[in-house]
This record gives structure tokens, C-alpha cells and sequence, in this order.
């Protein structure tokens, strides 16, 4: 096999923390033989792009490019692909690359893979630098990495799956929610509102917490059986006690002792968003009951394809708003207020 | 049945939370058709006696008679009682009492049941005002929650069992720590070491972590097969990302997510130990490798007569300091110091 070499590609990119997204132009790798090269059709808009475009995690290398909820159609193949062929649908979430020896992988879990290349914010494997998202034209991924999309959804609504649905599906089904359970979605966002959606479908009883009255109605639409004002003690002291799982979606500081006193014995509340600054939580509120208190990211290549193909049977898609990639820094502005139902989606044949 | 009567007893009691401990006469039911007496020939010393005695968890009604690792030798049963007879040994935890009609109990989950009568800091179900726990002559017990003890161990060696043993031995059980797994065990006292001794008894690979070097020969001695310096660093490092499960035995304020850090993915960190204050747990520490913060108080009646059996079977006790009654007020101080190897335990021949 000869070097791979590079070409250019069209992509919106920070080049420094505070400065907004703009046209660039980036370079990708041609595919090797196990790659698989995708013109990107939609990509949605996950806070994590927000965070790392603006170096809030503190380890973003610029230019940045975000987008990791990223769906295409396939263009090229390497030689040694057999899951893909050019035309076919194709999704790309959070991970493009691993060499796929590790304990982890082997087990299935390329999420815990210390070979992992994440799709932004990792290093490049074969040209270097950084890799880059999806607010481009196309992407070049190890053919593992890339996910079988379901042909009768709408496309748009189904990028956000990529990161947002298998983010809350996989630790719903890893702590087999299911009939007989009552169980919690703490905040109604990009990721709540998944959540939502999936455990009704596994069938559960559903109760969304959340801070706004105003959220309620919208709630129950997306499946919800039972709303709760978080902040109102007495529909809290109601609930204590009460639920089999909670997962909690919220990405701002808040008070996790007052959810762990929702749960029942032996009851779990897993973490899916990631607040920057620790939050107290007293041994008194896990002990009493046997309670754990877990967290979850993204999820493996296989529960990813188990999703998109549930998503596919049972008709599930995110709610979401189209934006033209000349719209992005509006968008994360109003993201940043909550103002969006319930993901920004980028329509990339606007990148121009 | 005719109305139960009180009878008088001999104990050890607080009557206010700076006074010492200090000979005093308490009032017992007569056992009702379902009880047992028990005349107490040890009784083990747990830290919860201390917070009890000083109210300390602001919920002590005095006079406060501590004690809940108790044995003894049954003296009388009630007309309905089949599984004692007078002059079995039997033994008496955390729980005196209960209903055991509400769904936890009829899971076989005791701990979790809001009938539970708790041995002292719960109400007398039949003559009211507080119960009493083991610091006294005799007690009198409802017979579901007498245990059954094995004949071939040191008595007073096993009452520690009863809290400090069944504290540790559930939650290993109850996650499932066997052959295969590194298990770490932080902190060296009364829980700790039966933490060691357990995990080892299940075939784990054990690691103590302690702030203390002068614990490391004796953590060895108990079954540890290595022992880390929890304050060095390099030690840290280099087992960061290692463990399957962590048993968590302090009592005092401590840094978590530097715990979780040592944890593989899919690990769970279980706190058996109750520090009064919050302490930061950072998302991060859980969502990176689907982890789990859990925690875990005594064990049901079943998990508490199955440790019980396994430490016959495996003649595994405590190591214990015995003390007369009148040294108890002594003994808190120490305990204080963390100056005893592992637990005290009272000869209660001593209480005159």
C-alpha cells in the first residue's frame, strides 16, 4: 500500500476559543483499504461541539471543527471493505477509528478503547493533527466506526441519534430499563428528550423532572406519563422513593442528593451529562437502600447499530430544528438558553 | 395473649450526649409469643455506638444503650418460636423487628423495610420509648431476626460480625466479587479489615489502599496480597484504572473521585462508611468508563446468616480487643485514635 495522502476538503472551523466558526478548509486522509469515505448530508449539534470549539474543556488544538452526529452517503471504499458499498447510507458518531486489539474492544466496548480516535478533539492516525468533525463536506472512517442507518427515517432527524440517542439508549438498556419499571428523565434537552422517547418505547413509566412549568405539555407529547416540577418539594416528597432508574441528562451543576432520594432500593441514577465542577453527594443518600450512582458516555459500536436499527423499527428520529452551517454561532448562542427542540441540525448542502 | 409486661434489666447507658457512658437500669418486654431472650455474653463495638451515644446524627432520645453486634445464649422463646430453643447461641445485628409484610421483606430485604425496628435509635414496638441495644444483660428479640452461630468459632470474636461483618460481606456478594477481580479495600479498621478478609475468602485479588504505612504488615496478615500508600501518587498512578471493585470503609471525609480514578471501566466503588458531610463527586470521575459510586448498609437477615455460615465453614472471625463494660468510655476515645486491631468487644460478664 503506498502513503496515504491528503486532500482538501470545505468545513466550518474556530480557530481560536473566542472566535466564532468560519469557512476553512481542512485536510483528510484518503481512504486507506479499511476506510470508507462519507459526503456528509447532515450533521447535527451536540453541546460537546459548543465546549470544544471553545476550548472549554482546556484540550481543544485548533483549527477546531466539530460535529459528531454525522449522517452521508457512502462515496469510496478501501479495498478491504465488505460493509459498505458507494451509495449506501451511512451514520458517524463520536468514534472513527481504534485498532480494535484492546481487552476493551474485543469485549465489544470500543467506548473504553484507549486506541479510540475520537471524531474531533482525537489525533488523526494516518496524515496527523487533529481529526475533524462533521461541520464538513465529507469524512474519511475506519469502516468499523461507521453505522448502518435505517432507510425510513428522515435523515436529518436521524443525525442526532448518532450521539444523543445512543448516549441515553445504551444506559437505559445497560441497566435494562424496562415494563414494571417507573423510571426518571431529569431535564428535557437534546439528550432528555431522547431519553424520553426511549424508555417509553422499552416500557417503562416515564416521569420527566424538570425546572419549567412550561416544559410540561411538550413532555407528555414525546411520551412521558408524569411530569415533575423539580422544584416544587411537595411533587418531590410525593415521588421519594419511588423510582427504579434515573438518568439524568442535565449538563449544569444541580443537586444530585435531592435525585438520589427518588430512587428505591437498589435503585440507579446514571449521569449522562458532564458538568465541569464536582458536585456534593452524601454517603447517607447511596447507603440507605443500596443505591448507585453511575454515569454513562456515548455507548459501543454494537448498541449504537442495535439503536439506529430500534429507531428504524419502531419509527423513532430526534425532534429537531434545520439551520444553513452559516447559522452555527446563532445556534450555539441559543443553545446555550435552552432555545431549541430539541437539536440543531445542520443541513450541510448549505456549506458553501 | 395478655398484655406483654416490662421486666428490669441491667445495661450501660448515655443520658446525654457529653455524659459518659455508665451503669444504669433499662426496661425490656417480656418475649411475646414470637420473641427470644437472649443473655448477652458479648457484645462488639462499632463507631455507630459512638455517633449514637453523642447524638451525633441529632436523632438519639436518651438514655441511649448502644450495641448491635451482639451473641449470646438464648434463655427463653415465645409459645410460636421454632427456630431457637433454650440454650442455642444466636446472635443479633442492626434489626430487631419488623413486619415483614411490606415488599422488601418479603424480598428477603429486611434493611430496606420502613417497619424495621433498628436494635437501638428505633421505638419499642411493644412497650414502647427507645429500644435498647447489646451494652445490657439480656435483650429481647423478635425470632426472625435472631441468628443462628456457628459452634466452632471464638464467641467473642464473632459478634463483630454482626455490623462490621455483614457490612462488608453483602456488598461484596451483592456485586458479585470473586476469582478473576482486583478488589481494592480502603481503609483499615473495623469494616476494613473484614473487608480484606472476605474478599480474599472469595478468591479476589486484594489491595489494600491506607494513609498509614505502619498498616501495611498487618494488612498482608489479614489476606491483602499488596497494600497501597494512598497519599503517594506514584502508587496511585500506578494502578489508576485497575480495579473492579472498591469497598470504601472510611468514615471520614475523603477524596472520591480519586478512588474512582483506580476504577476499570464498568467498575463500581461501593461506600460502606457514613462521613457526615457531602464530598465532590465530579461527573467526569463516572461517566469516563461507565462507572458506578454505590453504597451499601448491613445486609438482610438471609446474606447475614449466610456470612455467618461461610465464616464457620472458613473459620473466619474478628480480630478483636476485648474490654470490660466500665472501659467502654476509654475505648470510644481510642476508637477515636483509631487505636484498636480491628473492634472491641465487650465481655459482658463484666457489667455488674
Amino acid at each position: 500500500m503506498s502513503k496515504p495522502r491528503a486532500y482538501r476538503v470545505k468545513a466550518y472551523s474556530a480557530t481560536a476559543a473566542d472566535s466564532p466558526l468560519a469557512p476553512a478548509t481542512i485536510d483528510r486522509r484518503e481512504p486507506t483499504e479499511n476506510d470508507v469515505k462519507i459526503d456528509i448530508l447532515y450533521c447535527g449539534v451536540c453541546h460537546s461541539d459548543l465546549h470544544f470549539a471553545r476550548n472549554e474543556w482546556g484540550f481543544t488544538e485548533f483549527p477546531a471543527v466539530p460535529g459528531h452526529e454525522i449522517v452521508g452517503r457512502v462515496v469510496e471504499v478501501g479495498a478491504k471493505v465488505t460493509k459498505f458499498k458507494v451509495g449506501d447510507l451511512a451514520g458517524v458518531g463520536c468514534m472513527v477509528g481504534a485498532d480494535l486489539s484492546c481487552p476493551h474492544c474485543q469485549a465489544g466496548n470500543e467506548q473504553f478503547s484507549p486506541t479510540q480516535v475520537q471524531t474531533y478533539a482525537g489525533t488523526e492516525p494516518v496524515i496527523g493533527g487533529p481529526t475533524f468533525g462533521g461541520y464538513s463536506q465529507n469524512i474519511v472512517v475506519q469502516d468499523h466506526f461507521a453505522l448502518k442507518l435505517p432507510e425510513n427515517l428522515d435523515l436529518a432527524a436521524v443525525a442526532p441519534l448518532l450521539c444523543a440517542g445512543v448516549t441515553t439508549y445504551a444506559p437505559l438498556r445497560h441497566w435494562k430499563v424496562g415494563p414494571g419499571q417507573k423510571v426518571g428523565i431529569v431535564g428535557l434537552g437534546g439528550l432528555g428528550h431522547m431519553g424520553v422517547k426511549f424508555a417509553r418505547a422499552f416500557g417503562a413509566h416515564v416521569v420527566v423532572f424538570t425546572t419549567s412549568p412550561s416544559k410540561k405539555e411538550d413532555a407528555l407529547r414525546l411520551g412521558a406519563h408524569e411530569v415533575i416540577l423539580s422544584k416544587d418539594p411537595e411533587q418531590m416528597k410525593a415521588h421519594a422513593g419511588t423510582f427504579n432508574f434515573i438518568l439524568d441528562c442535565v449538563a449544569a451543576e444541580h443537586d444530585l442528593n435531592a435525585y438520589l432520594a427518588m430512587l428505591a432500593p437498589d435503585g440507579v441514577m446514571t449521569l449522562v451529562g458532564a458538568p465541569e465542577k464536582p458536585m456534593p453527594v452524601l454517603s447517607f443518600s447511596l447507603i440507605m437502600g443500596r443505591k448507585s450512582l453511575a454515569g454513562s458516555i456515548i455507548g459501543s459500536i454494537a448498541e449504537t447499530q442495535e439503536m439506529l436499527d430500534f429507531c428504524g423499527e419502531h419509527g423513532i428520529t430526534s425532534d429537531i430544528e434545520m439551520i444553513r452551517m452559516d447559522q452555527i454561532n446563532e445556534a450555539y448562542e441559543r443553545m446555550l438558553k435552552s432555545d431549541v427542540k430539541y437539536r440543531f441540525v445542520i443541513d450541510m448542502a448549505s456549506l458553501q
